[in-house]
């Protein structure tokens, strides 16, 4: 066989640094040292390293595949976009590779190089703050790519995510009328467009009802997050909680149970996406909806179109909704603080 | 570029058939038409297509990339299993990339080939009973393979799964030391070797016991299937229900809280794998444990001594446990019938 095309992965190979730090180097990222990066270019030239010509090589032959990066397998929101995906993929005859992150963007970098190394058609990608380079990078590489649940505004790059200011004007909203005043929240990390929206939708909901200043509980999208917030939140005695993810909605009803608090009596609570466990409740729980799986068949529309070389589309933000269920559908007397 | 060896999507496409027809043509198995059958071989010639040539080439030039086939994303059992084996990768420093089947038969061939056709070193398939044929293809072609949570007894494939007889003894024990005398069940398809061997392990557990014929209802590994199937058994007077797989215990949960049966008290309720939703109850769930994370873990270490040339290993069995939970532990009085 001829020389085959030379991979990112071979630059870094050549060059004795990981494919993550080959990538940085090449893009000019200031974070690797000038000896390094100095190191990397000159493997990449001694290699005819192409990503252009490589990228375009890979789009004549489609592969039929489309690649899928989320931040968690466990996670049920994101298992629910990646089974979306990839059913309406294969109502299309394509096939769906699928590889998580771990909430970890470092690992960003890796998961995009191993889809991108294989013959993917394209990537649908849930990104992090501060992976713009790499995305970009591969985006110029002639990669069809479209972001998904989390918005990078600063990259130009297109997205499908969801305006979550309807769901919280109608959670707060919905609350206020049922007689709660002091609303405890789950912070996601403000690391995301997700965890950033979301605590301003709550803070602009609050403020438009004129409640003050609330208590608020800065946490992660892990189900610890939810369990040690919620406890905290319960100390700072709130009469309603709003998790501001679906795995801290997990760790929240957690704390509850093992404290003994009946929620729908001595608390209102309000989950975030309507994952199976929030409904299958004795009591059932009421919810703001992303409605995530029309966000992945979305997703997965817009990029074909891309990728088929019909004009790149702006930004979609996909409405949230509030699903209302017994676990705030009460009265809440404040004068009877717990 | 010199010609690149033809792949078995190559083939299919010059002979006009799906890759799943091709490979089956390949194999010779009769389901497919004599002249397609010949009519693939004959391209196949034309094209050059040596499986054993083109494994051995991806054999020789390591990914570093493991491929995954799980039945279903949004079956928590699944989801764990490939998480674990996705952080247990990387800790090893490969990546991993995962397919899935949808619980569907027909869509293990592609899952296959789309993995097989980019440079894994190896896969770790849940498998369905007759698909031996094209796993042994693929066998024979040189791609390490090991099955998980499946066994295929004919297919002479190594796997990895659970016995289920410990945790179904320890659940009858159980639930007779508390007085229930008619436990339902909720089974699995029979086309799965889970399916089968559960079944088998519920009834040898109850004749053990001397209890009798119990009701079983047959169903499959989807939500639905359990919440129709508690409704059937519970309209045939059961004391006490145990579910044969983690989405029909879902569905079976659902069926309970929508009817206002309260779990712990009208009810005994066993579920199945010891997923999040079974402890996030106000009543907490019983559960028969397999320890997936654990499968999932000596799966891949067992593929990777495989792939590393050291001799296949036997078939290993796990066993399961019973986690008690207030779902089961109180006392019921056979008089008392609801």
């Amino acid at each position: 066989m001829a020389a085959s095309i030379a991979t990112l992965k071979d630059v870094a190979a050549a060059a004795g640094v990981a494919v993550s730090t080959a990538s940085r180097a090449l893009a000019g990222n200031p974070i690797v040292a000038v000896e390094t990066r100095e190191r990397v270019q000159k493997c990449a030239e001694a290699l005819n390293y192409r990503p252009n010509a490589q990228a375009r090589a890979l789009r004549s032959s489609r592969s039929n595949i489309i690649g899928v990066t989320i931040p968690s397998l466990i996670n049920p929101y994101f298992a629910e976009m990646a089974s979306a995906i990839q059913q309406e993929a294969s109502r299309r005859g394509l096939s769906t590779i699928i590889s998580s992150t771990s909430e970890d963007p470092d690992q960003l970098t890796d998961s995009l190089h191993v889809l991108a190394d294989q013959r993917v058609d394209g990537i649908l990608v849930v990104p992090y703050n501060g992976t713009e380079a790499v995305l970009r990078e591969l985006d110029s590489s002639g990669m069809p790519l479209m972001l998904m649940d989390r918005e990078l505004p600063d990259s130009g790059l297109t997205s499908v995510a969801s305006d979550p200011s309807m769901g919280f004007t109608a959670a707060v909203d919905h609350l206020v009328s049922r007689g709660h005043r002091r609303i405890g929240y789950l912070s996601g990390p403000l690391t995301t467009s997700t965890g950033q929206s979301r605590l301003e939708a709550f803070t602009a909901a609050v403020r438009a009802r004129g409640l003050g200043e609330m208590p608020v509980y800065h946490g992660g999208f892990h189900r610890s997050n939810g369990l040690e917030g919620a406890r905290a939140l319960l100390n700072q005695d709130v009469d309603a909680v709003i998790a501001g993810d679906s795995m801290m909605s997990i760790g929240a009803l957690e704390a509850c149970h093992v404290a003994g608090i009946v929620i729908g009596r001595d608390l209102a609570f309000i989950g975030y996406d309507d994952q199976p466990v929030m409904a299958l409740q004795s009591c059932p729980i009421t919810v703001i909806d992303q409605g995530v799986a029309d966000m992945g068949r979305m997703a997965l529309r817009l990029l074909l179109d891309m990728a088929s070389g019909k004009s790149p589309p702006a930004t979609h933000r996909l409405p949230t909704s509030l699903i209302i269920r017994p676990s705030t559908n009460f009265h809440h007397n404040p004068a009877q603080r717990r």
